[in-house]
Order: structure tokens, then C-alpha cells, then sequence
């Protein structure tokens, strides 16, 4: 019965693969309510589930849907994943180098939620580039081009979308057990064959300690193992956001300065060569140290760049319509000093505020609104320095400087 | 923000007066869904509630309808309430007794779910009895023949008839701070001065443990302290059901042997003697070993059992009329021995197998279904004795003796 099965993962009891598996089937038939999934799912949050446990969720999850082959296409193909952060505009930036490099990728991406932001949306403020590539068009985008970064289309683990859209909306998001199985199955069923996570941590991320980090690291290692696909885990600071630009179009904008070789000197840079140099290395079975030259080489050589204007192209993309929002306003420091600390959730929440992402699903857009940060942690300002420059287009409500920078 | 509130209950953390009123009440006016709702109280039933909390439940249940006055009708108003469990038909009994012996009694009582019956269902089995009398005739009635026993009206705590529904299909009614602000809300709101409640301990019941019974009563009498209630409580048990019957006829029927003095010699007689001068010695402030006497005496003159008659008539029923199915099964005992228990939940499960309570919401009744336990424990059987009679109407699968009988 429906209610027994929730009331023992309530006591915090291990639920079996045929109780996982029929509950969740259930529910994408209708049987099982939304209310009762998301008490499901809270109970999960709050006693954790065994790695058994896991392993039955993330089967039930691929098994939902297709399971995507490249098999004579792409031999030993790498995957990325980033559990998402404040101003992660990586894949804009590590997609292009490694397809420079020879390695091909096909990347899907999901949207925005809450106060971090979605590859796919950041990808729809070039105005023509389409997310929604058929299974048919992935192919024949990477036997021309060698790079694809799209939606993840409609039958790749389905039910791992609609529960998802659920625990977005029920205070269900933070949990390593539901995290590790929505990602994996995603990207299990897409194909990969070696598979990178980026696990972030930080105020501005779903996990808040290097201790949980760890503990999805070591999760989603054991998915892989099932499935024998390698898995490799880079843990990642969000207590900062990464790079200057937060909101759509102006991280695109970031991007291409970063493929342009303009900003070579922060965090966002050095998380893309680790990311981009792990992932040629997987790829060409080579040492991460050759992976790297060849990184810096397809930059400095303006060959990721190309790649990424190809890209935007061959997707339909206009880079030069790309637009920012003409209407500003500044931060300034109220005092002199050293920047050390920048508030990453509270960027977030400024961000979503101005309209550059959504609260709930329904939510449009604004693609040209965001914040643009003048000033990095480190560098020393001056009294009337300008700190941040805000795009807007409707009105907002100015935060209170200290609760995103602190000057000392 | 919602999701924020979630969170913070899903994190363990106190929520204010507040937000529990906002969250509440959003959910009345359909702004908060039932997914929301749901996670919240799974939230709540793993990480508990402080007593302030509960306190502010409490305050938002009882404020979301309207408050009875019995003020120069009913001086000091005694209200019972059990925590329900298999076979409970005391509120059939005690209800006449107690206003027998001049303590006008008010009950607003409530339905069946779950393997618990509800004295509502039990009285609806007599033909004729109305339990939907307004507060008008609530009243009268109490004006003439100094008891009723009816449905809640309709604006007694609203919100937690909506919340409870939504409980008992999400795996969130065993809780002990939601159970807590449920039954008080409705008790305060039902205007008593002084409220007895029978909190039930065992496998037939919520609440498994006296630990959980004792924290469970210590709350209540918290709750009444804030609202001017003297709370006072008895834990009794229920792990063997109450009685010999369970099945709504068969309940009225066996509430009409204790009054008509026919059963003096188990466990519900006991209680019923326990709850019904404890009512007695509050609602007349005596000592409880008078009341006693007073109990014994309207049950030996009859005056009980007039008084029953009494009420049925009041309301509409005609009791001639009440009747149990001709189809009967036995029970009998394989071997010879003592029966050393007899489990109160198998025989919960099966009378719901057999039509007699509820699964679902909708679910119609039966109301001349049930067991009639012919044998109860600590007594002698030989092999072959019938030790349960089942009256059924539609099939049903016979269970095996041992889940419900040891006999050693």
C-alpha cells in the first residue's frame, strides 16, 4: 500500500527496489498524488537513503526513458556536469575548447531555477540559438562540427524531470541521495562514457559543506561503477560566484572573453582549464599535464573561440544580436579598503530579483539583466570605487551593500 | 518564501508564530498546494516541533473557525476525547452515563479512517440518527435531555479537518506535535471547560510506546494551560481490542449490553467505569470515588440505558431498526489453551477487508459488518471452540488464526 511505503521510509527504514520502483512508476501513472510524493521525497531529505536505495532510484529513473548510444560516433565519450552555482557559465567556455582539442561533445543542459542560473537559458539569450535539437541533429552537429550543447530532450530520463520540477517546489532540492540519482541518471542515459562532476560548494550551491561534497563525490563514483562508466569529481568553491558577469547575456559576454584570451586571472578562468584539461585527458587517455598545453595552445591560438562562434552558429545562434540592458546603476564602496568576501547567494538573490532567473516554473526570463562585478575579492578599492554595476529593466530593490561585499 | 519555511522545518529548525500562521493559512487560500503542505508536515513529523510551535498550530487551527459558547447553559462544560482505536464504542456508553448522572454532555465526534472506527459511522449505523445537527439544536437538545452526540459543525477548526485529510493519505498522522494541535484546536474550539482525553497506547493505535503517550499528554495539558483547560488524561491500552466487538452495528449493539448492565467483566467496562467518573467528579466537582458510585448506580437503575434511548431518539434514530448481516464465518481455535493475546491491528484490517471502515476518503460503509470476538484473553478454549464470528456481506480473504489469536 501507498501510505505503508511512505510511512517506513518515515521511520527511516530501507525501501526495496520493487517498493522504489512501483512507487515512483505509480506515480508517473497517476496513481500516486503529488502530495504524496513530495512526503515521499521530505522523508528522503531527512533520513538519506542506503546506496542500495540509490542504485534502485537512479535505475528507475534511466529506465524511465532512452538510453542514448554513440557508439561508432563518438568512441569514448566525455561527459560534464556541474551541480550548478552563481554566475557557472563553464560549459559556455569548456565545450568549445575541448571540441578544439579534438574531443568531441555533446553536452545537454538544463535551466535555471532557483538562484542559480541554467546553461540552456544562457545559451537562449543569443537570440536564434535553439536548445531543442532532435536526437537526429545532435548527430549530424557532431560529425560536422564536433560540438552540441542543447536541452536534454524529451525521453532522457523523464521521470527524473518531473520529479525534479516537484522538489524544486517542496523544499526537496538538498539531498545528496536525490542529487546523486538525478544527475547520474541523466547522464547515464545520455550516453557518456566518462563522466566529470563539478561539485560545488559554497553559500551559493545546493551543498553547503566540503563533508556532503564529499559524500556525493563518493555516491555518484558508486553509480558509475554499476553502470561501468568512469567517474571523476572536482570539488569547487561557491561561497564567491565564479567569474564577474551574473544574468544571461552578460555571461555569454564573459565567456567569450575568457575564449578571447581577455581574462586569464580568476577563478573562472583557472576552474575552466582544470575542468576542460581533465576532460581532454579522459577523452585522449593522455597525462592531465599534455591535456593542458593542449588547452592553453587551442586558446591562446583563438581555435576555442572559432569553435565557439561555430557552435552558436550551426545552432542557429546570432552572436551579434546579443544585447545587454541599457539602464544602470552602480555599487560603490563606501569606504576604502581590501574586498574580502563577496556574497554569492546574495548575488543570486539580486539576480533573480532583476528577473534574470525564475522563482517558479512558470517564470520568464529577462536575458539582458544582471550584475557585473567591477571589483573581485583581493583586489583594493577606494572610497567611491565602483563595486558593481546592475543591468535592470524593472524597478528592484537596491541591497544593502554589506550583505554582498566586505571590505576590510 | 515558501520554499524557505520548508526548508527550514526540513533542516530542523523552529519556525515563528508567523510564519506557521502564513504558511497555514496560505494553504487555506490555495496559494500554498497540497505537495507544499504535504512536505511541510512530513518535515514536521521527523524533526518534531517545540512546544511553541505547537502552541502557535494550535492558536492557527482554532482561530480559523469559530469558538462554541455554552455560557448559562452548561456551567462547566466536561468534554472526552480518545485517540481512537480498534473497537472504541466508549463514547457510545459514557456519553449517557455521565449525563445521566447530571453532567450535560456535548461530544462532537469524528469518522473513521484508517483500521480506527469512528463513533459518527457507529451511530449513522442506527437508521434514522442524525449527526449533522446545527448549533441551534445542538442547544435545545442539551436543553432538554442534557446530551448530544453529533458531527463537528462544520466551522469548528476548519483548517485542521483539511490538514487532517490530508494527513492521513500522506504517511503524516503519526506525530505527535500534529496530533496534539489537532484534537485540542477542536476540544478548545468546542467549548469545554475541562477536557478528558484517552490516549491509547499499542498496535491498534497511533501511538505505539507510553513514552510517545505520556509526551503526547504532557503537550495537551501545556496546550489547555494557554486557553484556561484543565486537561487531564488516562493512557490506556490497545493492543487487545476494546470490547468484543468491532463493526458499526455490532459496536452499537455491544455499547447497549455494558448500559443494559448484560457485560460487567472486561476491559471496556473497566474503561467506560474509569472515563465516565473521572467526567463525573469534574463536571460536579466531587471526588472521583463518589462519582463512582454515582456511575454504578444510573448503570444498575437503568437510567443509562434510558438515557441512551433517550438520545438515539432525539437525534432521529430508531433503534429497532439497527441490524447486523445474517452471513457468518467462525474463528475456531485449532488447539486447546489460554489466549494469550489477540492482536487488535490484524482485526482493525480485517474489519476494513470486510467494508466496515475506510481506506480512502470516499469509501462507503458497511455498516452490518464486523467481528464479534467469542472468546477474549486470559480465557480457556478447547479445540474447536469458535473464538471469533465474522459477519460479512461480500467476499473477503479469511486470515490466518495466528495473526490474530495466540493461543498457548
Amino acid at each position: 500500500m501507498i501510505i505503508d511505503i511512505i510511512n517506513k521510509k518515515r521511520l527511516g527504514k530501507e525501501l526495496s527496489y520493487s517498493e522504489i520502483d512501483k512507487f515512483f512508476n505509480a506515480y508517473l501513472d497517476g496513481e500516486i498524488k503529488d502530495y504524496q510524493m513530495s512526503a515521499l521525497l521530505m522523508a528522503i531529505c531527512i533520513n538519506g537513503m542506503t546506496d542500495e536505495e540509490v542504485f534502485a532510484l537512479t535505475k528507475v529513473f534511466i529506465d524511465s526513458g532512452e538510453v542514448l548510444q554513440f557508439t561508432g560516433i563518438i568512441d569514448n565519450m566525455v561527459d560534464k556536469h556541474s551541480t550548478g552555482g552563481i554566475g557557472d557559465k563553464t560549459t559556455l567556455i569548456i565545450a568549445p575548447i575541448v571540441s578544439a582539442c579534438g574531443v568531441p561533445v555533446v553536452k545537454m543542459s538544463g535551466r535555471g531555477l532557483g538562484y542559480t542560473g541554467g546553461t540552456i537559458d544562457k545559451l537562449e539569450s543569443i537570440p536564434g540559438y535553439r536548445t531543442d535539437l532532435s536526437d537526429e541533429e545532435i548527430v549530424n552537429q557532431i560529425k560536422n562540427i564536433g560540438v552540441v550543447v542543447t536541452g536534454q530532450t524529451a525521453n532522457l530520463a523523464p521521470m527524473d524531470k518531473v520529479i525534479y520540477a516537484l522538489r524544486d517546489v517542496t523544499g526537496t532540492v538538498s539531498s545528496i541521495p536525490l542529487i546523486a540519482s538525478s544527475i547520474m541518471s541523466k547522464k547515464i542515459a545520455g550516453g557518456a562514457d566518462k563522466i566529470l562532476i563539478d561539485i560545488k560548494v559554497g553559500n551559493g550551491a545546493l551543498l553547503t559543506t566540503r563533508k556532503d561534497a564529499k559524500e556525493l563525490s563518493r555516491l555518484m563514483i558508486e553509480i558509475g561503477k554499476i553502470y561501468q562508466k568512469e567517474v571523476h569529481t572536482i570539488i569547487s568553491d561557491m561561497n564567491v560566484p565564479l567569474g564577474y558577469a551574473i544574468g544571461n547575456s552578460l555571461e555569454v559576454k564573459e565567456a567569450m572573453d575568457i575564449l578571447q584570451g581577455k581574462e586569464t586571472d580568476n577563478n573562472l578562468y583557472d576552474l575552466c582549464i582544470d575542468l576542460s584539461s581533465t576532460m581532454v585527458s579522459l577523452g585522449k587517455n593522455i597525462d592531465k599535464s599534455d591535456a593542458i598545453k593542449e588547452v592553453l595552445e587551442v586558446l591562446n591560438k583563438g581555435r576555442a573561440y572559432e569553435k565557439f562562434l561555430e557552435l552558436v552558429k550551426a545552432q542557429g545562434g546570432d552572436i551579434r544580436k546579443l544585447k545587454v540592458s541599457d539602464n544602470l546603476k552602480y555599487i560603490k564602496a563606501p569606504k576604502s579598503g581590501i574586498i574580502s568576501k563577496i556574497n554569492a547567494l546574495e548575488l543570486g538573490k539580486l539576480s533573480v530579483s532583476l528577473g534574470a532567473g525564475r522563482i517558479s516554473k512558470e517564470d520568464k526570463i529577462d536575458f539582458e539583466v544582471g550584475i557585473r562585478l567591477n571589483k573581485l575579492v583581493g583586489e583594493n578599492v577606494k572610497k567611491g570605487d565602483v563595486l558593481a554595476t546592475i543591468y535592470y529593466h524593472k524597478d528592484f530593490k537596491m541591497p544593502k551593500l554589506e550583505t554582498i561585499f566586505d571590505i576590510s
